[in-house]
């Protein structure tokens, strides 16, 4: 039976949409993920109980993706020696400089790894980078994927026009 | 046997100096309060302790300082009903920009009372006006601080010079 | 003769509907209120004259809504000791930055709870917090409340497809 | 007998050596001037009775500097026609960008006029141009102020080397 | 032969519509003012032209408007001792961020008096207030708005429910 | 044969829409240009190769538009010696403030000229100033430029009616 | 031969004591590091060099601070499918919001695990937490020192005051 | 007889330490320069008649430096075709923040090349890259100065400890 390596949790099913690229991208790569709702403040019991059977149940990496005041990520970094990857929604008046705020100035000693507002890409690929370091096949496909990136700039750049020069 | 009405809670132990100030204003106004440091993220089961015991340990409000991420005010609001008020506390590169979003910009449904940065001394203001919704002594001590305050701008003004008037 | 305990003042009838959401949660959790209009600097009398006459009309707790300079909730503040919760509108250039600075900035002495950019749900939930420090049975009725998003929260999830975890 | 033209108010007796450029400047242009200290949030009455009878008492401008949510210049402009200057103090955690915002963004129907951040000498400065538009001797006072400033700019460059021109 | 008083000028036709309401609050003041084009950058001769006869030309206030880098009415301002009002235009990446602080922070000895983004209103509520100083019909009208704008206020407050209470 | 004097690269294809001002404004000045898809992250070869032989292959001035981290431009620097225009995209959460910071604020030794966010039509003009400093027949024709500008303001002023004037 | 685990690189040798502390947690958790120098722009070729061996070489994770314009994280991430974590520097005149943002805003492909403003022990507490999705032994000894960090808090509450209580 | 090729122009003379770094680095690199001293707003025909006369006089670069509302660079970059590179000082309450966005800012039609806050090394380092583009032996020295760049990077490493590596 396989179990899911990666953990997703949003904070409210208004971010369902935004994290989909993360979905996306981890299905991409063929790596195993769970996807569940959990709010901070509405719901701490459940964040709790999530963050502290991570391990056990057999996930590797959390992805928290959370708006406004963000305490999500670093709620359940609080909880699990897991590496969680923070996604700061881009929502609000704001649109996403609370929640970055909120992510990435953790205090010492609880880390969280914070990606860019609404990344939801980049946070697939940074987990997908953190399970690398102990998977080879996985790294491969990661350095497949960065070649297809360069060549697809290559042909983008192709198609303008063989590097494009006018004169007159 | 009197009991505390006002919990204090820092996150830090470096806290301690930048909130005297709330403990002064309390002890000014004759409020019995309790202090103490629980991290959010350090000591986790430290603040849910804390928070969920505090109404029925008699506790009235709850006055939360922190900085950086400032996730305390946050997560002790989401395990009481009791009114939380934030001090985001005006350290780090940001200066408490980070703090002040971080306590201020909570979700729908759990609210933050956020005060200024570092403004220990209003957050115990604050405190006072909370409890004297529900009592008479407490409303007329702050209304006679109150005028105490207009009083002392009007000394000041005055000794600057019953109204300073230059001419030449 | 049942007297308002909540006080909503908003600086212009355009604020009325961001303020709504607080109309609706004080109604579902049944707290009388009343609502006007009173601008900081078009009709500073009113302000002052509704300010100070507040807590003698019963009022407990005052809610006041304002966008840019947003001058009108610590103009209240410093004309009662009651407990005022002020709401930036997220409105004009600067999108509510403005709003939340001018409101949570106040000087030592004269405090305003302040909640988040257009945070007019959480401003009621204040209120009702504020309240129920001395209403045990809105207290109690606040904790139902967080049960039932703590349930709806659940729900969801579940929805979601209890804990959905992909493989391929 | 000879009134005071412009009125300086200070929200605190702290902000007194940073507006001392103004009195300074207005010495220097030989304009009447008054100081005094109001707190509009400490002493909100002695603020209206100094803004309500400003023009009656002889004054043809207001200098008013505050920091932090520094809602004065705002308060007085709301309670007399008299053109308002705004200083906003460069204190707090924020250096000024609170107060700034909160003297700029005024709402619709009641202008400040807003100069930089603890810019007290060009507060006076434009309590000058202001009287000067009445006042042909004081526009001409200006005029040389401006040409004194030009020429010594001029001899700051020349004592530099006429125009400093280096060679290897 | 009546002259103008207030001259406003705006840097690009494209701020016409923004500044529009400018001249409708001057018509309704019955202030005599002139409205034209000329850009810092692109027609430097035209402004310094402008700026150095405003005043033998019977002028007694600028209004300026810009965006972006906004340097109008600074520039204006360094070339006529008349007081020159500034407004930034919320326009661009930053919606006026950037000509709020090109306009409000002018090195000493040249002041602007800055109003709020995209603030025409007030600006031209300044440019009366100036005029005031030397006009007391003006004066007299100004407070006459004044008392409108409270009783505006009152009536919507009526209109909204006698101070709307309700309690279930 | 005629070789490109300026190059400009575009980060990802999806920039092109916001550089074609870059491009109409060399076109419109008869400087020779070539214009290239090279992204510092995904493509890091291809912007060195670029970058590295750019100054052989006859370029004098590179113009590279990036948004977000925007590390195009400084990347390019950090590779040739002739002068790097970057243009900040407007783009993302932050709308741009993101790529001002990370191309202006480049570390001492490598510089980058930073034009205002997404101003591709500026980022020509800067190119041809740099190009015209050698060629005097171009910089004969920026001057034009410049004085068409000056006229089309006068000429839009004039339309608007010979300085217009109102009086009632 | 043990090899190096993390690879600690600094933009300039300036970086090296705020980055410390990024050293000594690594020795307190026994994790095998090497620390280098290497500058995105003044030595683009070190560091592709030590990007593009970094896995070969046995690192699983790359540390990289950087202050200003800080491509350094993201020009590492372009070149290796390694984990990378970007730390801001809190240095220059905006003391690391240029940093930060230049280090977390990373396109969409390329992902930069970014740490707060300064944050060198939470940089390695990272680390560590990533080396532990593959070290039982690792993971075990990061729950030891959480445990002691909460410990350490509930300490210093004691020394506080047994949960300190005044009354009057 | 040698003419100045760089004309450096600050706003004040409080501005000259700050850019003594860019003297410096024209000095090191063999550079012609001359520095003068004018305002934009307090001297602005000193302005006016530098930039109008700077290309006849033989100027093919001009570095302005101004903080604050620092119109300098804009204001000469509106009266020559030369390039511009403008220096926002890091100075006054808000750092820089301001100089910089009134500098990069600027309108269509007229650019600025802005480099950093502060940043007078990376000015003159442009200014050479400009000139450079028709002079080789300039083109060869900076290529010169990059490699040395290289080098103390590398010397640097080589002294921390051959790429120090710790194990346990």
């Amino acid at each position: 039976m396989d179990r899911a390596l990666v953990g997703i949790v949003v904070g409210s099913d208004s971010d369902l949409p935004a994290i989909a690229e993360s979905v996306r991208t981890l299905e991409m790569l063929g790596i195993r993920y769970e996807l569940t709702i959990a709010s901070a403040h509405r719901s701490p019991d459940r964040v709790l109980e999530y963050a502290r059977t991570a391990r056990t149940r057999g996930l590797k990496v959390i992805i928290a993706a959370a708006g406004l005041a963000a305490h999500l990520p670093g709620f359940i970094a609080a909880n699990t020696v897991l590496p969680v990857i923070g996604v700061p929604m881009g929502v609000g008046a704001l649109n996403g400089v609370d929640a970055l705020l909120s992510i990435v100035q953790m205090p010492p000693g609880i880390p969280v790894a914070c990606v860019g507002i609404s990344a939801a890409r980049n946070a697939a690929m940074l987990a997908a980078a953190i399970l690398a370091t102990g998977d080879e096949v996985l790294a491969a496909k990661l350095e497949t994927v960065r070649r297809a990136m360069a060549e697809e700039v290559a042909a983008k750049a192709k198609r303008l026009g063989k590097v494009e020069e006018r004169d007159q």
